[in-house]
């Protein structure tokens, strides 16, 4: 059950506190978090809990980021967590903390508690209004679910996710928070959280900063029946199949929704060496300011993307490269390959930009994903706090 | 002496083609060059030449990068060296070349031939139409003097450099040229010009793009009559200063004049356990997008400098960082440090911007030079290549 209620943390009239709630106990969970030196308290206090239990609920707050608050801050996310089970029933340990919003302000804990208050009242079967409650400057929620067949049993994976700038200054963050039926082991629920977070998560960039509250969650309360899922498992591989179909999706909006953003970009490096050599080029692709502008102007300015690769700090053979603008091939064997160049433009013309590059060196694929940079960044990014 | 010539390599009626040339052979070199895999051919042949010899001259264009142009355009990089050195009297081993512009068109070797021949015919003691001559999308020239007494004998080192992104679709890359008169050993010094180019140079942040074309050559020609430099002459390290102080000011030149930028931005990490990991640090802080932004748009987003520094790969405590926006503190002790927001926004007001991050780990310190992020920026670089 979720709900999303406005607390009064921001001076907007905007749903703020939400709550995630499993009524049924005994499951497993699992958290992959930021790896900012700095880390906000609620992150802290929910990778203590998850340490020692798991967790059948989650509240989380947006407009502040409860970072970089001190002593006071740590205290508060318990405060949070404390409430939030009170009211739900439960133990603190069993509840997950996560807020975001603006860095280096503390919670107004009145507003807090009465949100928890009010959502814990309107929880529901439907998830649109948390979905809203933990959006700050995204455009649009994210959701998305996927379900498949476990040892004859329906087992569904949903997922909420918001994006936006990797760090905005009034607010911050990705969040994603994952709700399953199924039956897991805690350590295999870990395992398929962090390899499907490396695949999705991990290959998302909007503007390369990461932030100090950056957390995926995943419970899963086991009332599908299923036989309960273990590294051994033969049907491993398909829930861990539904996770990832829930998680990518869920990263190609975050994407698609950065700030400022017009289009979404995939890059894709196939015939690595390595799937993390794979990753390491992509990710150099698609974190280039001038690669970000050369899409956001539709020129398929292919120097940029061999330039990006270059200094990526993986080595390979330039002559090796092939680099393709959608289906249009536009270097190979170390020169310009004659094309089109309206053709190549005109790839770029869309809301969805893939590029791809071709080594020659083995089986290594990546695809990662981002946005493009546009006047529109610099306005939002370049305004005063407000 | 020093020429630059327009050679009609370029649409507009621009100089495009230097010359540099010492009339004193006998000389030393040293060159340092993009450590991005992809290298322009004229960078190519100008390492190999610098292998296996010395130069005393220098032939650049622009407009044109010679960069994933394939065997023709190593064959035409040699070419240029060829047709400098015999305009010039010169064996080809004598002359170094670069280029910059465009990536993956060829020369137009007419152009460039005649380009060369006007200006042996031009050269003299004023190195602006030189200076002119190597800029691309930079809105000024970059030139700097020092002189330092050596043995008794005053030494002079000058340097031109030019800048802007570090690689722009129609013009790349970072290009420096000194010459001294100081008489120094060849390893000497090529060591000097490696350890400067580490502090200056190379803690430059335009957009974070290095360019396959950047390249940073000294020539000394040993004409002030010092006793030659070697490694353990007790004036080598005035010498250095000499070098320093020009590299320096060309290096803050170049952030000062990024793309589309308004405001220089120095940000210096002092108290690291190293100064590589300050350099770090501080690499990181400059080459954030959300601080470029918050800097353009004035606003002391300490958030996301503590942000930066967090995810810059380098380890520290955050409870032990003290951060300054000019002369004001505004965090410590893992907090907030109470201040007026306007006095410390204030400090963003000018065209140079100065923040400054202590440490409590020992005596590494590193300052780096980057500038702020703006529509025009976006605007430049998402523009149709013309």
């Amino acid at each position: 059950m979720a709900a999303g209620v406005s607390g009064g943390l921001r001076y907007e009239d905007r749903r703020d506190v939400g709550l995630l709630f499993s009524g049924v106990g005994g499951g497993a969970s699992a958290v992959v978090v930021t790896t900012n030196v700095f880390k906000s308290a609620p992150l802290l206090v929910t990778k203590e809990t998850l340490e020692t239990g798991d967790v059948r609920a989650l509240v989380v707050n947006s407009g502040i980021a409860n970072a970089a608050t001190g002593r006071q801050g740590v205290e508060d996310a318990y405060r949070m967590q404390a409430l939030a089970a009170e009211t739900l029933g439960l133990e603190p340990g069993e509840v997950a903390v996560a807020s975001t919003g603006v860095i280096g302000e503390q919670l107004p804990m009145g507003h807090v508690e009465a949100g928890i208050r009010d959502a814990a009242a309107s929880l529901s079967r439907d998830g649109g209004a948390f979905a809203e409650a933990i959006l700050t400057t995204d455009t649009r929620t994210k959701e998305a679910v996927a379900a498949v067949e476990i040892g004859g049993e329906i087992v569904t994976v949903g997922g909420v996710a918001k994006g936006s700038g990797m760090i905005h200054p009034n607010m911050a963050t990705m969040l994603a928070f994952l709700t399953t039926d199924a039956a897991v082991e805690k350590h295999c629920l870990q395992s398929v959280l962090a390899e499907v977070t490396a695949r999705t998560f991990n290959r998302v960039s909007v503007d390369g900063d990461t932030s100090p509250n950056d957390m995926v969650l995943l419970m899963a309360n086991g009332a599908a029946g299923n036989e309960t899922l273990t590294q051994s498992s033969g049907d491993l591989a398909a829930f861990e199949g539904a996770v990832e179909a829930v998680m990518r999706e869920l990263a190609k909006e975050i994407a698609r929704d950065g700030e400022g953003a017009t289009k979404l970009i995939e890059v894709t490096v196939e015939g690595a060496e390595s799937e993390e050599k794979a990753a390491t080029l992509a990710r150099a692709v698609v974190g280039s300011s001038l690669v970000k502008a050369a899409v956001y102007g539709e020129d398929a300015n292919w120097g940029r993307v061999l330039n990006a690769m270059g200094y990526s700090g993986a080595s390979f053979v330039p002559e090796e490269v092939e680099l393709y603008f959608g289906p249009i091939k536009v270097f190979a064997d170390g020169e310009p390959v004659e094309h089109d160049a309206e053709e190549a433009n005109a790839t770029l013309a869309g809301d969805e930009v893939t590029v791809t590059a071709r080594l020659k060196e083995g089986e290594g694929s990546a695809t990662v994903w981002g946005c493009d940079l546009t006047e529109e960044y610099v306005r939002i990014n370049g305004s005063y706090r407000t």
